[in-house]
């Protein structure tokens, strides 16, 4: 338990005190855990983008790891703040759905609500969480403190996940038909389409563009060029090799996409 | 002192490698101590939003922290670089004033001016002094170097503060005019106006804006809506539920902004 | 070995988990290791960029240290991937000619081509080999694997440098034609012109702007004049006091500079 690890993705940004002050209450309470940034880029109030980070980055942290994640447009309303155990993990976070990016139901394995009053810095304020609660959350559990100690054991709580897609099934033949639902900082679009499980590519129809080769990899069109590609999440994405597909193929989250498999 | 905190604050930004050549020194100077970033990302210059921010986070840092901070016009010139001890911490800035925001002068236990020649790099840089003097400065410290030798004992030093607010009292009645002094990330507006220690919210004006309740909560008024708030370091704040308040109602630092209160 | 250190350079910015991932897989392969960001707002695939800020950086982290760059437009093609040893640290970078910039030829005591079967994630993504390959190499190094049992050694990889000053010299006089290469957060315009060991400054000329003092400080001029430096890695500068001599004088990287020198 003694360098325990603490991860931080919050949509408070780096150009304001949050996160230092975050990391200034992780420090005196719980001075031997460690803290690593996954993000603090997330958009204001980005709940899915900041779950999509959270996704791509949490599941290579070692065991024991405690994930906290402060996307918190309900801060100081009655929302609750929940702490999910999985197999090797801790995931703190505001009920807000985020976690369902990261957890299945059936991976959950202890849910409790954070009853902030003995466990937060006092006063309590209602508009920096935080700082004055999830902060000294993460460095008791750094320290040891049972999950079960913040608070009562949960029923419900929200999940999001992201929409689904409609797959359409005709001889031989699967449809998915998905979205566009995040554009990364070099404009690559992921989409909310997974290949089936045993079948080949035939194509994808993004607006007026066709493609009909999935490629291995972004170099393997010529640069300026777009392509598709199944992404390091395992899902489909749309890419310019050296380039932003966003900005050439003018795609959003939500923008349309269509799949096309052969299957056996 | 094995593993003591440094904490780095500074407008070099993270696009270019001020900020690694500063921990590229003190992991040479003081392999065990710790480096936490409150930002990098002040505007250039911003001695003032250097201190604001300065005050958001040393706070809750353990006791024996060394608080550097560089944010530094007068770099290379005659302006003294200064060290001051408080009762539980050590702050290192140039001499620019910045020091104000986070210690009032009776905090003050000692303060030297860093002579730089024994304790920077050879050959001294005129133009980079996070690099040759904060951060090997800051390393010694760490080490244990009594803050005494880093130079002679400084009489004078600028501190500098928040514009006052000009406070009206009548009968039973308090008026401060004051002005946004900051807006952070997500376009709260902060003022230099602390609530009376005994008096009951009447109003807040800000151009044609009248507020006449005092919230808890950002999530107390409907998405969008505009609200006044106690901030999270106790200065009247002016937000939009999941909004930018600088955008909605054109705040930027200096708008005038008059707060009533009803005093016994 | 034990606490070995890692800096991580790449464009892979701040808002997605990409740089968390890597630093997940580190955390689970090297626990003792410790990772320090140098940048990770390169500009997408901006080698020079990327080749210039490391050389700020790199040289003053302790020996022993392990260097990985991550600017690799070339992901997933057949690009190698190299690790270099100097007499005080590794690096690690795709061929690319990025190491160019911290080393020269003479100084690279050891190459190796980094096969990155037996070292990477599986299933290695096309994608992403900043988590599939870089981290869990550099995790590996870290926890003492030989340099040489990554791949085998290499004999020619790329080494890429700023374009060559052309130089005249005439009576007593030399002439330097040189460009803008950089342009720092500030403003700053760094050159490919280094002072002559043994001259005395006599102008630089930036288009129509003539320079015929060189100054020892930014603060040496009045606040928002240009004036020329040498700056704190050694070359001529061009910068305005508090100000941005990029927006200013029209600079960018390929500006055309001029330098004349006195020499005996």
């Amino acid at each position: 338990m003694d360098r325990q690890l603490i991860t931080l993705l919050t949509d408070f940004g780096l150009r304001d005190g949050f996160v230092g002050a975050m990391k200034g209450v992780i420090a005196t309470l719980a001075p031997a855990a460690r803290v690593v940034d996954i993000s603090h880029e997330i958009e204001p109030q980005g709940v899915r983008r900041g779950g999509l980070v959270w996704a791509q980055a949490t599941p290579y942290f070692p065991d024991g790891s405690i994930h906290v994640a402060v996307v918190d447009p309900g801060v100081g309303s009655r929302r609750k703040i929940i702490a999910l155990r999985s197999k090797n993990s801790i995931f703190l976070a505001p009920d807000n759905g985020m976690v369902g990016y990261v957890l299945k139901r059936r991976q959950i394995r202890a849910a409790v609500e954070v009853r902030p009053k003995e466990h937060c810095l006092q006063p309590l304020s209602a508009t920096f969480h935080g700082r004055d609660v999830f902060a000294p959350v993460a460095a008791k559990l750094a320290k040891g403190l049972p999950l079960q100690q913040l608070g009562p054991a949960l029923e419900s709580f929200q999940l999001e996940t992201l929409p689904p897609v409609r797959r359409r099934r005709r001889e031989g033949t699967v449809e998915d038909f998905g979205q566009v639902v995040d554009v990364d900082r070099f404009g690559n679009a992921t989409t909310n389409i997974r290949p089936p499980s045993s079948g080949r590519f035939v194509a994808a129809e993004v607006g007026a563009h066709r493609f009909s080769t999935l490629r291995r990899s972004y170099a393997s069109v010529r640069k300026g060029r777009p392509l598709v590609i199944v992404g390091s999440l395992g899902y489909v994405e749309i890419a310019v090799n050296q380039g932003s597909a966003a900005a050439a193929l003018g795609l959003t989250p939500g923008s349309r996409v269509r799949a096309t498999w052969r299957v056996a």
